[in-house]
């Protein structure tokens, strides 16, 4: 089988970095373009990131001597290869243009990025919640009149750890109503820079900003109902996120209450849902689904970010600890890798669904 | 005025330590005697805690030449000081049989133990919220036949920091009835040597044996009424608490959720509130009470354990972030200083009250 | 008394926090200017320090409400206050006219900056070892044709742990003719924000740009000789430095292997000669100056950073390890505060210096 | 080709743990055998490490279920297995009877413990640097009139970073006659639970109990001569080395500076040698032999141990800012893996040199 060709915009950045990571050897795609602002634009890949290469290893030699294109250049860009990953470091507004840009041009765009996850035809998605959303390109593509192109995202890097058992859960007929969660989340979502050294050494910070409310309104949208007028919020879910960020690299845990409606399931019902779930990546084998999207630790005081991050290849979450709750009705841990099934591998596995369903 | 004499048992450990600094030159108090187990009996203190002394600074001269005695030797312990201060390292039944001894002998107690912590006539004491808890003394008393000795306790460091913010709404006239609370809470909880390096660095543990049971009862005890049968836990506010270790030093995170009955008060109500409360350690001028036990951080990213766990030296607790909460009222971080208010500083406050009431 | 005025330039800056915090109460200078970049200008100090402000503890009242001016308005400044210290962030060029127009003025300038460290008739001055070197202000003066003005500056960071150690012996009469120096450096020398958590968390970065020269050469200046033409490096001391950053928030560590001329002392010897060490600031009892400069740290695994940074107020250099070495002739391990004796305090020794000696 | 079986003796411990992972699906050898401690023994390993087990990843299914044997009972684990591995923790005089009985069973122990670095007729072995050495074996096998079972041991998990880098040269005919080295030692290196994270956060240890004089001896007798009687450490060449603790979980850094006889290498001449360096293990094609034992990091702020630890799978060494020394020659940074290069992996290549040898 020929690769399908693609390119990265934004492939400067960390997350950028961690697609071109991701995608050698990737047995479907191949990049064949990167794309970054207008400063870096001419310079060979492995020079525009010299002294800020974040990844581990070197970079990809077939990367390396791509030279980086300007990624506002949209015909150029989208003549080179079949789709492209977003993970532009730009003002909403503008992210917003130049993704529908190319959309308008007649390149799918899998995007990481938050500007159109408010928009109500486009899908934000996690293939094993919601490829039904898939459904919302038809519809994005009418309004726009758009020819082939169309944009799809993924939601921020703090729901992944509690939403996909939360969706397990609502599947099997146990739908939860409300949410009490605290995450801790890792320094890499912050993008590089990101958190001064002198800021956490010794510290946590309880806030992150905008987190708190991507995390309570986008799982809502995530389980919403499709119609030909686009996605439809869910409204009979109530979350109350707390972000903060702590001293640890990757990984987002989370500390979740989950109160349910009728009917309420038992404890061993719901380690049961969660061992055997396995949705529509897997039954498509998708090469980056994880075999198991939900792992179950057994030991007390687990998950534990460094030692259960890279579970699943870093594409599943981890989750433990699962207990009745006082004022809800349990309450569990959650984790998953924010730069992996949260960013760049999440994104690949979009890809990957839209492939299967014969988008791409 | 003579300064009253205090013995530590238990004084070569962690709060012990911590016991012996914040007594260096207090106002009311001189320590007289150091007790610890018996193999460290006999030597000098400055000896018994080499290579294992855990504060800035040196051993305070007075107490470093001290020879430790033998803290099972109540009545060689009893014969040099007033009251004694406990920080025993020793199984729950030991503890309780050990003070029992002490006040058997006519010594009062003020520990920090979890062991009585839990026993109908032990007042388990935050001066702030239950001083009336005292009058469980003379039951106490009664119930032993013993005369001049009794036991209080202090509750475990992982409650002040929800716990006075919510009395102080309480007695407002403002009762929460819910609380979600998830800890991020400091090593030095863990004691010494503690939790590994090879567990915490660019890690969490979202676990700590013990610590969300106490959690969860210790305040209704703490808010509960007091009757000649001893002290009644509420049964009017359920806590569903989940405590993790983070790689922070000292202090003690709180990320709370908390549900009000009616009336239920607006958010400038619960400021003004908090930046008003004062309780009896305020209005008895104790040496070690804060001027205001609530400190209201404005900043949208603050508190952090590094830069306010010494706010009011150590003994205040730090709001910010209040903010509605989807799912119960609202929400809010507290921070407090794990080894001064929620140890060693939270047991000097105790018997600073005691003293103050005619106790000592 | 009436204090003397002094303006700090670059106070918005870490380190003219620093200064502002460390001058709260001092028994001779007022702090009565604050000057930034023309961005900072107009605004009250509090403000202009929003959301930066990096030191324990509030703003000093005093100095919060003050306008901030703009650095670069020389006349204004200097009209304002008897002298200034400069820690602003500039290019070396543009510091050194700057500082030279505040000179030219009639102010003096006790600068933090490096870029007139190697300027021949400016002293770089550490006044326990080099407080002759105020006899070059003449020479500079002279060299410009000033009147009053004139600038002196502190070393880097990194030379204090160790030099003071070495100087002292030089002093009892064993010159140190070589030195090989491996410097743990703390992160608060890089600045805010400076060193990103991505780069340190579970890691060290073996290299500091531009840090290994400074404390090569910087130290052979301030033991130089002064004569006419201004300050010549000595010339028979030959140090190699090799400077890294590890995950400490202040304090940096010097690990020093030492070779002595002729007499070599015994270790008893370096011992008591560190131990009894004092010199001008202690002979002028500065308010600054540390009773002892050089603190012995007797228990085999000290000086370390977090529990010894603060010895003398973080004034004193704490040094212990002091063995044979191998290679040269003993090797020892010295710490100093780096924002402290190694910047703001530095500084403001050097300025104690000045006026006890007339020059302010 | 049928695989040799090997046991593992003190393989509850982290060394062992490191083994028994590293010897997952290993081409040559097979784990039939763990061995412990006796409280340990009968458990299944599974049970005896529950809890307590450190490696990333499940534990290997082969070894999972067997169970532990009693290390003394030498009889009963050599019948099982060809030869040993050991990595127990044992006093030193216990550990080499121990080895000892093993050997004079007839089973070849290959080490892990300090126990016989010092015996003279017992290799400490790093394949790259004197693989001649196993010509003791015949003379040790003699002292003790043991057929065919005999003990090599590996050196300090300290000295690999500069002591490959500094044979490479000697072998160019560049031989090193001083070296001052201070090391930054990850937290790994002292075990588990090891550092206790209240010593550590925020902190640097400039000690490391022992390590200094082991850095210091035992490259002097791996690169000695081999003779009828032993081998006799080399005698022309001097070390310093000054070990800290650093808050890094894996890898230890060496900040080296190295002085030369006669003749002296130019840099360029260096970075030669180092990149073209291989030796016995490449020649054989050892298993675990890293192809290039040596890789030079070509940016300024590198070796960091993080980011180059696992250079050929943990087995190579990274060297880098090489550049001239004020007091000696040359300077640089050498960085090595301290549980795979360091320990296990440093078995396990040994072994792997003992079986090409025909010894095993």
């Amino acid at each position: 089988m020929e690769k399908i060709t693609v390119g990265v915009i934004g492939a400067t950045g960390m997350v950028g970095q961690q697609y071109i990571c991701l995608l050698e050897n990737h047995p479907w795609f191949e990049v064949v373009c990167v794309a970054a602002s207008q400063r870096c634009a001419g310079k060979p890949y492995r020079e525009a990131v010299d002294g800020r290469w974040h990844m581990h290893g070197d970079i990809p030699a077939a990367v390396a001597n791509l030279t980086v294109m300007d990624a506002s250049d949209v015909d150029a860009v989208s003549g080179r290869c079949r789709f492209v990953f977003s993970a532009v470091g730009m003002g909403k507004q503008a992210v917003r243009e130049l993704e529908n840009r190319y959309a308008a041009g007649g390149t799918p765009v899998v995007s990481n990025n938050s500007a159109h996850r408010t928009t109500p035809d486009v899908p934000v998605l996690i293939p094993e919640v919601n490829a039904y959303h898939l459904d919302a390109i038809a519809t994005q593509q009418a309004n726009h009149d758009w020819d082939g192109g169309f944009v799809v995202v993924k939601p921020n890097c703090s729901v992944q750890s509690y939403l996909i058992p939360v969706h397990a859960l609502a599947t099997a007929g146990y739908p939860v109503r409300s949410l009490v969660v605290t995450m801790l989340q890792g320094l890499s979502g912050a993008g590089y820079p990101g958190v001064s050294a002198l800021d956490i050494v010794d510290n946590i910070v309880p806030f992150i900003s905008g987190e708190e409310e991507k995390s309570e309104s986008e799982p809502l949208k995530i389980m919403g109902a499709v119609s030909g007028r686009g996605i439809a919020p869910m409204d009979n879910l109530t979350i109350s996120a707390h972000c903060t960020r702590v001293p640890v690299l990757d990984g987002h845990s989370a500390c979740v209450s989950m109160g349910f409606g009728d009917p309420k399931p038992g404890l061993e019902e719901i380690e049961r849902i969660w061992r055997e779930f396995t949705s529509v990546p897997q039954d498509l084998k998708l090469p980056s689904a994880p075999p198991r999207p939900i792992m179950i630790s057994t030991v007390p005081d687990r998950p534990q970010p460094r030692k259960d991050r890279l579970a699943g290849k870093g594409m599943a979450i981890t989750v433990g600890r699962l207990r009745p709750c006082n004022v809800l009705d349990y309450r569990f841990v959650g984790l998953s890798h924010n730069t992996i099934r949260g960013a760049a591998g999440g994104g690949i596995l979009n890809a990957e669904l839209l492939k299967a369903r014969g988008l791409l």
